[in-house]
């Protein structure tokens, strides 16, 4: 009999199967609670147990936020807006009083003490309890009525002797077990956070610097700079690694913890190498407990984590002589798990198969009772081996066979021309063309009693394999606990790797300025075969930068390499240069390109101006700005006076360390009237028909830009580009007057 | 004992259950084979059997190809180069052998007849055998060496009354069948076609026009064409006219015969209705026939397609009186599988479990075995039953219980107290704290015997539900027919409705221009409170349109919604419009915006200018070219010069219709020495701090652009609007030399 209960709905944000998620990234799925202007975010992803919590008092904080986890599947609150979530995030429907308060807070009790100790404020306690009564339900079709301890209870009925409820084994592959139904074990710690202690990445600044994504043209691959970053050794470390880039830190200290970590494992070549070959043998253990905490975990599972703990003695002892604080603490939270490591061995199989309702599970040695049964099975079937034999000598038919098959079973068959000799003991089975198939009593008797035994031994692998499972599930924090000890330790290695493999340098904090000697963008130089490299030096007496020149002399690569060295610096990482001295940067704000969003009524040019809005909004003297072309997509008079008077503003009332890079060429006279600003330039040369661009940084401003040169290059028509030419030259003849600077 | 040969491998264009992929979409692998230009592309939805094979000559045109599919996964020949996939598509290692011509050709053979009279070149044919070749290596792990035959064989065997050879049950829910190893039995039908029969809508156009997605900024949701088109009733009709969409036609008398159909169905409102609820009902048959064909569907499936094929008959009542060619050829080929309907309705239960392996699959009376199997089982639990009522009289202990666990099976519980009056027959089975428990001979027999009998009544359920499924699979070819004729006649109801619901009206084909009345943009008008119509007449007298006016007021929008409506008509469509009485164009180009592409080097400019340079290069005189705002990102001389050199290019050299909308006021002049190009403008009026919009199109050039009244209303802070107005006028003043034409 089939049971139908629902065990499981699989919703995008709640998917738990590794072959279906990208193994790298988390999964998130979010609650929102709203009170006005005041939002609580929860954030879970339920295939590693990973649980976030904020509250933010803004939208566009509230999108801040959202776009750093990027969530796939939302839940909202009664008040709650679906309008911050991505196109690519489904809002699903769900019981919104879920997110009343007392509800909530029970619920949230339940699962990690009490709640006025753990969040800030009621928004958060509300989301928090109705993503967890989500995630309840996604995995058990239905959420326990506030009182998830009642699951606990009947999980404890179940193992107890008088298990005389469930008839027959559980089915099918995966299932859940039923005591999974209720709490979810392995969601132990809630991370609040304040996003006011990280460095803020909107979803713009996320996109145009690059940071996971390429923004593609003609949807061309290429490499982000996670990318280059990660070269982490297994999949926990890659998502810690990920989650530093979503959230450089601004506490210096913290940041210096990492830096120092870093810069003792790029002194020791060995140590960094071993420790990187023995994580390439951790398991994701994250999800792995997950599962095994949601009664999904198969045997294979068991055995990797097993393999895993293996390990751990190996990499204590490679951090034996680490000295600062920061891999000391790592190592010292090493915890090996002797004690299940040794469950595991003794009681699963080396090689089990995924089915784990179907034998060859639990090792020979683990149980009395189901060694006996397979004795039982193994000498039934012997009896059988030898049955031909006996009944060939009974019976003197030499080419009588016995067999069997799955429908009918174990049959002794005879041929038509032999069946004057069947003994008068044999049973007609089956009839076929050229024989006749029987049984005889006792072949049935040993045939039901192997049957017989071979589902009992079956059923109890399944219930000795459920007693392990749940065992290890016991210790799903410490679990837990490693695997967040591994990943953060990855995550260093895999900076410290790059760091040594690319001649990054470890930055000094502290500074009042951005001073940055021969710095790189850690991406293009990696592609470009000849990467030139340039200073930066932005401090308080130059913090806003004018650049122009022609285009593709590398303008908005320079405005990101700056971008990209303050954030590499504040996630813990060492920088592309070779020196650098940072002060603290409290958000990074960028207005590069867009495209158009026609069906919206927006064009172009407003979406800019609705970006460089919020810019001037939200900046502070502590942000770095980078404007790429503001005032493009509109005539050439409006676009250079909406940029003047923007110039000004961010100089004389925001004071935010800014790069502007325009071909707007009037725009560099403004330098002389706005002391903290400068003009710096990327030249070109022309020889004959072609351009060459040195990529090198000036001060002072461009003279030239080359578009009629760049669209040669693209390929436009040699007729056209003729043409343009004569048009150009005809107008600087014409206009001998200076009134349009471009055209010099 | 487990079965562990694969039987499917999992990739992003190999998926084939519904819950993981997008009903509505297709799901396509591709494969390529190159020689030199020549490129032979294959194309199969797994999920549906749609195979297409085309050749194209340039490597421009395989990406048009390749986008209008948009694949997940491609497999690669030797010389062939996976840079024309985009970023999104996996390309799969694969054994480059299958490409080899003789191997392939062979294997094209087995499956759809000689390839030379199915394919136009060996790069086709090459392409098309390594993707079957692919196809079967992911569903069985492993792909017939050059055979497909011999599978088919082994399959026969297998459902021979010699079965000996698989010992137990097959293992598993959903796991294929074995007989499905081997050539795919779903793919009937190879559609060749050539590209020169579609009207080319390459990916830049593709997405500009957003016919499939919005171009999204911020990442807010939106409607595309799409979404407003598809009123569809089933997935199998979605597919079909995304198809459509994606390869609008060019044939004139095809494309009426599309129109007859859709002018018909919105004449007759109740026709159309019923036709569509009817629809609803429909399964998505054509995946769920490739899941029967390749041995994974369940009995759920089988019910689905009986519950599909019940609806056939009252489609064909519905559409007794139709008229038209195109709907009576329709309605002939509507084949309600009578004989398919009856073997599913007899044999398999109304509301069968999902897994086909643990019985409750099978109605009764449909075998006799079957039924004497299952009343075995249920005399010998009856006779259990009354066991305890014997037991205790026989006994005298009244607390005594006949109980069942799934480890010890079946016992007789006596509690301590009554220990003295259990009989010697009785054994010892389980020891509890109060309690014993024992089993007696008689018991156990009844017991193994149950058992045995349900283990096996399991196992002939699944061998009978086997059969049906061959059965069924026997008839793909005819099923997939039929989910053709379903989709095709889905896809021109929901044309009518739309085309009803939103008044369209029928366009004429073979006029020499482009003559729209009162036409609106299909999606925008869906979105906004009042929507302008505009006219378009674009003949051959003036086919170029240079069109000014202020951001926001309706350019882009305007020359998206002329190319959307040439689409629709091509595609079958009615239009929204008054009148249109349009040409047959080829093929649809656009420049329109673009994303920075940082890594490769390439600027904004650059893209802007490769784009300009393809379609300078492909555009012919029967082509529809949409420019907006092509020199944008350059100087202004520069991005004037290129400008003006490009419309008289396409002017007197390409000849193709088109539209060009330019914030370089100076640009209209040029109207007066071009004798086919005319300007029109959209106009604004400014009301003190507002500027007005009417969105109406006039002829000659725009006068302003107001982009500083557009910041203000984007949020840019009243200081930096106020500075950047006296900065206008100060400029205004300064120069009342009328070199600036902007500045007006």
């Amino acid at each position: 009999v089939v049971d139908r209960a629902v065990t499981r709905i699989v919703t995008p944000g709640t998917l738990t199967e590794d072959e279906l998620l990208d193994t790298e990234d988390n999964n998130f799925v979010a609650a929102l609670a709203s009170e006005g202007e005041e939002h609580g975010l929860a954030l879970l992803d339920v295939s590693t147990g990973d649980f976030y919590a904020t509250a933010v008092d803004a939208d566009a904080a509230l999108r801040d936020e959202i776009s750093r986890f990027d969530p796939e599947e939302a839940i909202l609150g009664p008040d709650a807006s679906g309008d911050p979530f991505p196109a690519n995030c489904m809002v699903t429907p769900h019981d919104e009083r879920t997110f009343e308060f007392d509800a909530a807070a029970e619920r949230v009790a339940a699962y990690f003490g009490d709640p006025d100790s753990l969040l800030a404020s009621d928004v958060e306690v509300r989301a928090c309890g109705a993503l967890l009564a989500y995630a309840e339900y996604t995995r058990g079709g239905r959420y326990t009525e506030l009182h998830p301890d009642a699951a606990a209870e009947s999980d404890a009925d179940a193992e107890d002797e008088g298990d005389d409820a469930d008839a027959g084994a559980s089915s099918g592959d995966g299932a859940a077990d039923d005591s999974a139904v209720g709490s979810l074990d392995y969601i132990n710690t809630l991370t609040r956070y304040d996003p006011r202690e990280y460095m803020v990445l909107d979803r713009v600044a996320i996109r145009s610097l690059e940071l996971f994504e390429r923004r593609s043209v003609h949807d061309q691959a290429g490499d982000a700079l996670i990318d280059v970053l990660d070269e982490t050794s297994c999949a926990m470390g890659s998502r810690e690694l990920k989650d530093w880039l979503r959230r450089p830190l601004i506490d210096r200290e913290e940041i210096e913890a990492r830096h120092d970590a870093v810069e003792e494992l790029v002194g020791s070549l060995q140590r960094r190498e071993t420790a990187s070959d023995l994580l390439r043998d951790v398991y994701d253990v994250e999800r792995l407990i997950a599962r095994v905490a949601r009664g999904r975990a198969n045997a294979r599972d068991l055995r990797s984590l097993k393999d895993t703990l293996d390990v751990v003695p190996e990499l204590r002892a490679e951090l034996s002589g680490v000295e600062c604080d920061r891999l000391v603490d790592l190592r010292e939270r090493l915890d090996e798990m002797a004690d299940v490591r040794e469950l595991i061995g003794s009681a699963i199989q080396a090689d089990p198969p995924i089915e784990v309702t179907e034998g060859g599970v639990i090792r020979e040695g683990y149980s009395d009772e189901l060694d006996d049964l397979r004795e039982t099975e193994r000498s039934g079937k012997q009896w059988i081996d030898e049955l031909e034999a006996e009944e060939r000598e009974r019976t003197g038919v030499d080419s009588l066979k016995v067999g069997h098959n799955s429908v009918h079973g174990y049959y002794i068959e005879v041929t038509n021309p032999n069946l004057d000799a069947v003994p008068e003991d044999y049973q007609r089975r089956q009839t076929l063309k050229n024989s006749e198939r029987f049984y005889t009593p006792e072949l049935k008797e040993r045939e039901d009693e192997i049957i017989s035994a071979e589902q009992r031994a079956d059923d109890l692998e399944y219930e000795l394999f459920r007693e392990v499972r749940s065992s290890v599930a016991d210790e799903a924090e410490r679990v837990q606990a490693l695997a967040g000890t591994l990943a953060e330790l990855d995550a260093l290695v895999s900076l410290a790797t790059v760091a040594a493999q690319h001649d990054y340098s470890r930055p000094q904090l502290g500074g009042d300025g951005i001073d940055v000697e021969t710095g790189r963008h850690p991406v293009v130089e990696r592609t470009e075969e000849r990467f030139v490299p340039n200073d930066a030096d932005l401090g308080p007496a130059e913090d806003f930068a004018v650049i122009t020149g022609p285009n593709m002399s590398g303008k908005s690569t320079y405005m990101r390499q700056v971008a990209l060295i303050v954030v590499l610096a504040q996630l813990g990482s060492f920088v592309p240069a070779e020196r650098a001295e940072l002060r603290l940067v409290d958000r990074v704000f960028t207005r590069v390109g867009a495209s158009d969003d026609i069906a919206s009524g927006k064009s172009t040019f407003m979406v800019e101006m609705t970006e460089l809005a919020e810019i001037l909004d939200a900046a502070t003297e502590r942000s770095l700005v980078l404007l790429d072309e503001v005032g493009r997509g509109t005539s050439t008079a409006d676009g250079l006076a909406i940029a003047q008077a923007v110039t000004e503003y961010v100089h004389d009332e925001v004071g935010a360390t800014t790069l502007f890079a325009t071909h707007h060429h009037d725009l560099t006279e403004i330098a002389d009237d706005l002391d903290r600003v400068a003009n710096l330039h990327f030249a070109a040369r022309r020889d004959g028909d072609d351009v060459t661009f040195d990529h090198e940084l000036s001060r002072g401003p461009a003279t030239a830009s080359y578009g009629v040169e760049v669209a040669k290059m693209a390929g436009v028509p040699d007729a056209v580009v003729e043409r343009a030419r004569t048009l150009l030259d005809e107008d600087a003849d014409a206009s001998a007057a200076p009134s349009d600077a471009d055209a010099a």
